[in-house]
């Protein structure tokens, strides 16, 4: 039986331009979709078998969507695209003078290389605090927090002290954003429609959600006018904001804010920063301190002829409104990535290319049931129960795959008439254990 | 912070006779349902919050389904029963001369005790084989084979060799019971309806299904009838099926049979025997080899006044039809489950027992689309296209849960119209490692 070392990726020679693709979240499953039906082979990188809609992560974590209505197979998404070729492959180094990659599964040549690695929670050097708290940029995460949150609830209940029954219903999470303050607001969704019924022998009302943010406004990134509306959204729903307040440590037992203020609690959801996924081989003087790599206004990595970058691992600057790079969302590594497409081409081409103009769309963001925060273009900003409807349109339609958006919405109709999170599982993660050995209760 | 050692399962007194139910299977749950509105305190132990439907698990395996379309929250499922007490706890050992059971959450008394729980893979002492084996007991078990034959084809793609290649495109499962017949069949779908579709760079005429059982027939525990029809649907879907062969070991690379024939493959599934999951604390004296607890007519553990055992974990004999004791089937733990409560019930109020007699409502298996084999009583047999769709009717509506049914009908519907199984994701299990530095590559 030969061994299964392998070294050759199997990609075959076509005798076309080799596009490569490092990720396949928003911005790189773009691209893949903008070379269809052109004469070139496209190859997609990525670690896992399946792209993820990451907005809808939170709703994993609070029991309000199955993990799988919320991705989607890359085989099952390119399956009829010509020339598309998948590797579940991690990109480990690039090596731009001889125009290949170094990866999990061997070295591959490249004409083109598209670095859309997208990014991962940023700890900022605190390693106690990276240690102890929980995060929510993939599905392993949400999954973990879901089980978090109901094993909390579950030993809560059992706790022989009420420091200790406190301590595990106090959800801390740190970062005003929106995925901080849709977290906020499924938490106290479950705290006043399911917990109540699910835990009679709790008194619920001991149940506390913090919400900490260290700028002086939620939403930051979004007009006043939903900040603030947020903010009263949530406090009108029991959640506690701080504002200008920063995380200083958390131990697993205590969190310490930056006012001196002392929370005691433990689970703490660091949602704070994110950075980005860089690959081993660039010029490393290309790279902020949030490992974003500088590209110029064709989203080319400065130095190189036939590397570009997108999305949230790239910092494009010379756009006015956006100094310090554009917004680390979809819409910014959607349009980058279908740019880079049209300038692929025009490069093979011997065409010019066309620089990247954002078109910003707007932002959303949800509180809760009625409760959402809208800005769209040409200053139009609205909150409320419309909102809520335009946000849960928008993110519906923008799920990858029909079956996701009809299964996603049925789950969406659950909810909403039967006020239940329908979700609420712990899928043991440790299959040789028994899940309650697991350290909390030690 | 106080430390979170919990000693005490805080079940309050609540002057009633306490009934505690070890196991939230389909034995379990019955006995749950059934004492609703008598006046006792029942309390529930599980390792996991939620009931599986286990018949079903092949789907998750095989991408047929989400997880959560077959699980259900124990606290959803009696939320509103009064009296009722969850406990998310591992029973450790039972102390019956106090009357109490220690668990990992601390010590508790019971008047009345119900083991119901379940069954766990039996590999029949056979150590190099249970390391190397997938089996599919439960979800986890359900997710890692789905994980493990999506990287197996995967690999397949990039193997060097073709003898590599062949291995882990060829898949052993080990059992001619419902399950081993079922996962074939579901197999041999994906190899006909996904994957020519998802691997086109693979030649899948090379991908290979065994299925290997000892005794001479498959579904032996249905008619002869059944079992030839089972054999040839699968013969005609390409499955390799071997009766009357035994597995003598299995390295992770090479099966070894009973016939000396060997088979190269890198995915070997167990479901080719079950044993009782005892609980420390009984007479060592009455338990089987096999770990199921003799109980009389009355599924009193035999010496015991106050313990029951049903279902998987419970031998009755005596019965003539079943000498070795009831299949180990939802049905007889079922209707064992409802006894019980009514006996418990009898016993408190000072009436006489009811024995058990097992009301054979039949069995049945599925091979495929429009292929599935019905025993009914009074000799009714029937296959094919028919028996395809009472299956489904049948499994759907014994689901737990409206939720759950509407969500598995309309994932049946979808694969049904579209011949596609949306589920096939890899969802990594490891959250500090890449996937691909599993052992599969080394």
């Amino acid at each position: 039986m030969p061994k299964l070392i392998t070294t050759r990726t199997r990609i075959a020679d076509l005798g076309k331009p080799r596009i490569i693709i490092i990720g396949g979240g928003f911005g790189g499953i773009e691209v893949v979709k903008a070379l269809r039906g052109f004469k070139a082979q496209v190859v997609l990188f990525d670690k896992y078998n399946h792209h993820l809609f990451q907005p809808l992560l939170y709703q994993v974590a609070t029991s309000g969507l199955e993990t799988s209505s919320i991705v989607a197979p890359f085989r099952k998404m390119f399956g009829s695209q010509n020339d598309f070729y998948f590797r579940l492959g991690e990109v480990k180094k690039i090596d731009p003078a001889e125009n290949s990659i170094e990866t999990s599964i061997g070295r591959v040549k490249y004409d083109y290389l598209v670095l859309a690695s997208g990014a991962t929670t940023n700890f900022f050097g605190m390693a106690e605090l990276e240690k102890n708290a929980s995060c929510m940029k993939t599905i392993i995460d949400a999954t973990k927090l879901r089980n978090k949150i109901i094993r909390s609830m579950e030993y809560a209940l059992l706790a022989e002290e009420k420091a200790a029954m406190k301590s595990l219903m106090n959800f801390v999470i740190v970062g005003g954003g929106p995925t901080g303050v849709e977290l906020a607001g499924a938490l106290s969704e479950l705290k006043r429609n399911v917990f109540p019924r699910d835990y009679k022998e709790l008194d619920l009302a001991e149940m506390q959600i913090h919400l900490v943010e260290s700028s002086p406004r939620l939403l930051n990134g979004m007009s006043e006018q939903a900040s603030a509306k947020a903010f009263s959204f949530l406090t009108e729903m029991g959640v506690q904001v701080h504002l200008q307040t920063a995380v200083k440590a958390y131990d697993g037992e205590e969190v310490l804010l930056g006012t001196g203020e002392k929370l005691f609690s433990r689970s703490l959801v660091w949602a704070a920063g994110v950075k980005g996924n860089p690959v081993e081989g660039l010029d490393g003087a290309l790279f902020t301190k949030s490992n974003r790599v500088m590209v110029d206004q064709y989203n080319r990595i400065k130095g190189y002829e036939n590397i570009f970058a997108i999305g949230d691992v790239a910092l494009m600057e010379g756009d006015e409104k956006f100094p310090k790079g554009h917004p680390q969302m979809a819409p910014a590594a959607q349009q980058q990535g279908k740019l880079v497409a049209q300038n692929i081409i025009h490069l093979i081409a011997k065409k010019t290319l066309r620089p990247f103009s954002y078109f910003d769309k707007g932002s959303m963001a949800t509180v809760g049931r009625h409760k959402a925060v809208v800005d769209m273009r040409g200053g139009i900003r609205f909150q409320g129960a419309f909102a809520w409807y335009v946000w849960m349109f928008v993110h519906l339609m923008s799920l990858v795959g029909f079956r996701n958006r009809v299964f996603t919405f049925f789950s969406w109709m659950w909810s909403y008439f039967s006020y239940d999170r329908s979700n609420r599982l712990i899928i043991g993660r440790n299959e040789e254990k028994s899940i309650l050995e697991e350290p909390l209760l030690k």
